[in-house]
C-alpha cells in the first residue's frame, strides 16, 4: 500500500495525527476550512480553555512535542471552590505533584501545526475543506474557500478529524448501518475573561481550576500564561435562572452581583463581554462504527464529541492518535485491520468518557459544594494512599492514567457502592483517618470484585 | 398569515397531508424527487407491503379517501404461523371482524396523489426535491432533476415529509439543540414474491398475515389484490445463519428447503429474485424537536422512521396528519402554536411506537412459535371479553384504537406483569377459560393501577 493519507481538519487532533503519520514516513495532505492560524491569528471566541492531562501528554510525547508545550501550559493541582460568601475551598485532583494543565486552544493548535509543518511530508491546504465523500470511488469533494474552486480528490486513506460537526461523518451517516446520535444539553455556555493584573500577574490563584458551583449552574476559570483567566458560565437556556432571563445590562449585573460577587470586580468588561460573546450549546455525539470499511476513519470530536466537564475531549482525541500509532506496530501498518479494530473496539471508550463527562457536570456544578462529597474525595485519597495497587480513584484513572475509559466507567459503579457504604458509617466524618471499619468494608469489596 | 404551505415529499404522508391542507383552503406546493408514479409507474423494489389499521383509516376518512382505498385493501384477521413441518396455527389479531388491511405502497401512493391532485389548490412538482434549507430566510434549495436547474424558493410554512433519509431533517440537524439518533438493526430484509395461482387466486389463505417464525429470523407474506403475495425475509447480516452465508444458488436453495420447505414450490423465481432484489437495512430514527421554530415541521418517517414489525410506520405518519388537522381547529390555525406543541409533545408517541416496533420483532420471529405466548394471547382475549372496559390488550390499543402510543407503551409494562403472574398459576394451560384465580389477580392488578 502506498504511504499516502488525507486528513480532514487541522484542528488539535488532525495536526497531531499529521505529525505522527509523517514520523512514520507517510505523505500527508491536510485540508482545513479556516485560514492558517499562524498567519492570520487564531479565531477563538467560543473555546473553553483546555486541560491537558496524562493521555494528552503521552500522545504529545510520541510526537516529540512535550517540551515545547510545557512552556505554554500551567499546572492546576486541584479545584478551588468559591462560595457565594467568597470562602475558598481547595480540593486536590490527585496525589502531590499531580496536575492537569491549562492551555489555550489557539496556541496549542498553532504549535501542533508548526510541528507537523516541520516535516516535508506534510502539506497543509488551508481554506480548503472536505465537504462530502464519494465512498465508492474513495474521493472527497474539496472546496477552496479562497478561490471558490471545488474539485474531487482521491484519498488512498482518509482520516476525518473535522470536529463535532464533521462533514466526513455527515457523509458516512448516509452509508448503511452507520449508527449515530447527537444529544444537546439544556444548558448553554458563554465565555468571559478576567484580565491580568499589573505586570501580568494572576489576580486569583494561578495553579487551580476555579469553580463557583451554584447547584444547577456554575462559573469556572482557567489560567492563561499572560496572567489572564478564561472564564466560562454554564447556565440553562430557559427557566427561572437562565440565559433567557439575562438580557438587559441591569439583569446581567444583578445576576453576577448576586451569585458571583467576588468575580464582579475582576471582570471589568462583564456586561459588554456578556452581550458580545455568543451563547453556545453543548452537544454529545456518539456513532458507530468509526471506520468506513478499510478506507476512512473518524477520530477526535468527529467520532466522539463530548461535553467539557471531565476535561477529556482533547485528551481522548489525542489518545486516539496514540492508540492508532501503537496499532501501526501491532498490525504492521495493515490499515484494513487497524481501521476495522479501532473503528469498532474503541467506540466503547468514546461512549464511556461521554457518559463520565455528563456525570461530572453534576459533580462540578453541585456536588463540589457539598461537604459529604468533599469527605468522599478525602476518603478516596486515603484509600489510594493506603492501598495504592488496589484502589485508584476513578478521577485518577481518567486523568492520570491510560486505563481504558470503559474500564474506568465500570470501576466507577463499583467505587460508588463502596463509598456509599463507607459514608453511611456512623461518625465517619471524624473517624475516617483511622477507622478500621473502612478497611473491613474495603476488604469485602475487594474480595467481591475478584469473585 | 397567508394560507400557503410547502411540502417536501409526495410519499404517503406528504400527499395525504397535501389533500388535508387543501381541504382547509391552503395553497400547497409539493416537491417530490421521483417522477409522477401515475405516469411512469411506481418504482417499488424494496417496499414491504403495508398494513393499514385504525389510525391510518381514521386519517384517510378525514381526507375522504376511505371508500376508494377499501377497494384495494385486503383484510387480514390474524397471523397464520407456518412451522417447519408445514403445520398452520392461526392467531386472531382482535375480536371478530377486526382486521389489519394489506395494501401495496405503490397503489396507495398513487391514489393519495390523485386525491390531492383533484384540488386545484395543490401543485405537485415531480422530479424536484428540497435538498437543503436556509432557516434564516425560510427558503429551500430545490433541484430539478429533469432539467438540472436549481433555485431557492421561499416557503411560508414548510412540512418535511421526505422520509427516513429526509433532506429537510438533515438541514435541521445542523441547527442548535436538535437531538437526533439513527440506529440500525443487525438484520436485513429482502423482498420475494409468491405469484398468483390460476385465475388470480391466492395460493395460501388470503385473509391472514403469514409468518414463518424461525427464532432469530423469519419470513412473512402479505396478500395483494392480484392474487400474489409479497414476501419478506428478515435475516441477520452476519453470523451462522445470515445473508453473508447465502451467495450461491445452491446455498439459497438449500436454505429455503431446510427452513421454509412449504414456501419453495410457491416461489418459482426464488433464486433469481434472491440475487436480483436488494438486501436492505432496517433503521430507527428518533429526533427532537420535530419543529424548527414556527416555520418547519417534520412529519411521517422524516420525524420517526421505525422498523416495520408492528405495522405502524405509515399509520403513525397518517396519524400525524389527523392530529395536525385537529390542532388546526384547537389552535385556530395559529401555526406557531401548532408547530411548537406538535413538535415537542408528539415526540413521546413517536419514540413509544419505535420501541414497541423493535420489541414486536422478537414477538414475530420467535414468540409466535411458543405455546406459552399463544396461551398468553388467548388469556388476553379472554380478559378483554370479560372486562372490555378495564382490559384492552396492548396490541389492540396500538392497532384498533387511537389511544396515544406512549400510553399503550406504559400499559404494556403493566400488562406484562399481570400476564406473567397469571401464566405462573399451576394448571393454567387447562383451567384458563374458567379459572377464578385469574379474576382474583386481575382484580388486584386493577386496584394497584388505580392506586
Amino acid at each position: 500500500m502506498s504511504k499516502n493519507a488525507v486528513i480532514a481538519g487541522a484542528g488539535l487532533v488532525g495536526s497531531l495525527w499529521a505529525a505522527l503519520l509523517a514520523k512514520r514516513g507517510y505523505q500527508v495532505d491536510v485540508f482545513e476550512r479556516r485560514p492558517d492560524p499562524r498567519e492570520r491569528g487564531y479565531i477563538g471566541g467560543r473555546s473553553i480553555n483546555l486541560a491537558l492531562s496524562h493521555r494528552g501528554w503521552e500522545a504529545l510525547e510520541k510526537a516529540g512535542a512535550r517540551e515545547t508545550l510545557e512552556k505554554i501550559a500551567i499546572p492546576m493541582y486541584g479545584r478551588m471552590m468559591h462560595s457565594v460568601a467568597g470562602e475558598l475551598t481547595f480540593q486536590a485532583y490527585g496525589t502531590e505533584g499531580q496536575a492537569i494543565y491549562s492551555v489555550s486552544r489557539g496556541q496549542l493548535n498553532m504549535e501542533l501545526i508548526a510541528l507537523a509543518d516541520k516535516s516535508d511530508k506534510v502539506r497543509f491546504h488551508f481554506e480548503q475543506s472536505c465537504r462530502r465523500l464519494d465512498v465508492e470511488s474513495h474521493s472527497a469533494w474539496v472546496e477552496n474557500h479562497a478561490t471558490g474552486e471545488a474539485y474531487w480528490t482521491t484519498c488512498p486513506l482518509l482520516f476525518g478529524a473535522d470536529g463535532a460537526f464533521s462533514a466526513v461523518r455527515n457523509s458516512l451517516m448516509k452509508t448503511p448501518r452507520f449508527n449515530y446520535r447527537q444529544d444537546y444539553l439544556d444548558y448553554a455556555y458563554k465565555e468571559l475573561s478576567i484580565p491580568a493584573g499589573a505586570n501580568s500577574t494572576h489576580l486569583i490563584d494561578k495553579n487551580a481550576l476555579h469553580i463557583w458551583p451554584r447547584g444547577n449552574f456554575m462559573l469556572i476559570a482557567l489560567p492563561n500564561i499572560d496572567g489572564s483567566f478564561t472564564c466560562t458560565l454554564f447556565l440553562p437556556f430557559e427557566g427561572n435562572i437562565s440565559f433567557e432571563q439575562l438580557h438587559t445590562d441591569d439583569q446581567i449585573q444583578a445576576f453576577f452581583q448576586h451569585w458571583f460577587p467576588d468575580v464582579v470586580p475582576l471582570i471589568p468588561d462583564l456586561v459588554s463581554d456578556f452581550h458580545q460573546n455568543p451563547t453556545s450549546a453543548l452537544v454529545t455525539v456518539r456513532c458507530s462504527p468509526w471506520n468506513y470499511q478499510d478506507w476512512a476513519l473518524l477520530i477526535g470530536d468527529a467520532a466522539h464529541a463530548i461535553v467539557p466537564f471531565y476535561g477529556q475531549g482533547m485528551n481522548c482525541g489525542f489518545e486516539d492518535c496514540s492508540v492508532l500509532d501503537e496499532m501501526m506496530d501491532t498490525y504492521q501498518e495493515d490499515w484494513a485491520a487497524i481501521l476495522s479494530v479501532f473503528g469498532q473496539e474503541r467506540v466503547k471508550d468514546g461512549n464511556a468518557i461521554a457518559d463520565l463527562a455528563l456525570r461530572n457536570f453534576i459533580e462540578m456544578r453541585d456536588l463540589v459544594a457539598d461537604p459529604v462529597f468533599l469527605l468522599r474525595k478525602k476518603i478516596e485519597a486515603h484509600l489510594h494512599e493506603k492501598y495504592p495497587a488496589a484502589f485508584l480513584p476513578v478521577y485518577s484513572m481518567v486523568t492520570f492514567s491510560s486505563i481504558p475509559y470503559s474500564q474506568a466507567q465500570k470501576e466507577s459503579v463499583e467505587q460508588d457502592a463502596l463509598l456509599k457504604a463507607i459514608l453511611q458509617l456512623e461518625g465517619i466524618e471524624q473517624n475516617w483517618p483511622n477507622d478500621p471499619r473502612i478497611d473491613e468494608l474495603f476488604g469485602q469489596w475487594l474480595e467481591n470484585k475478584k469473585a
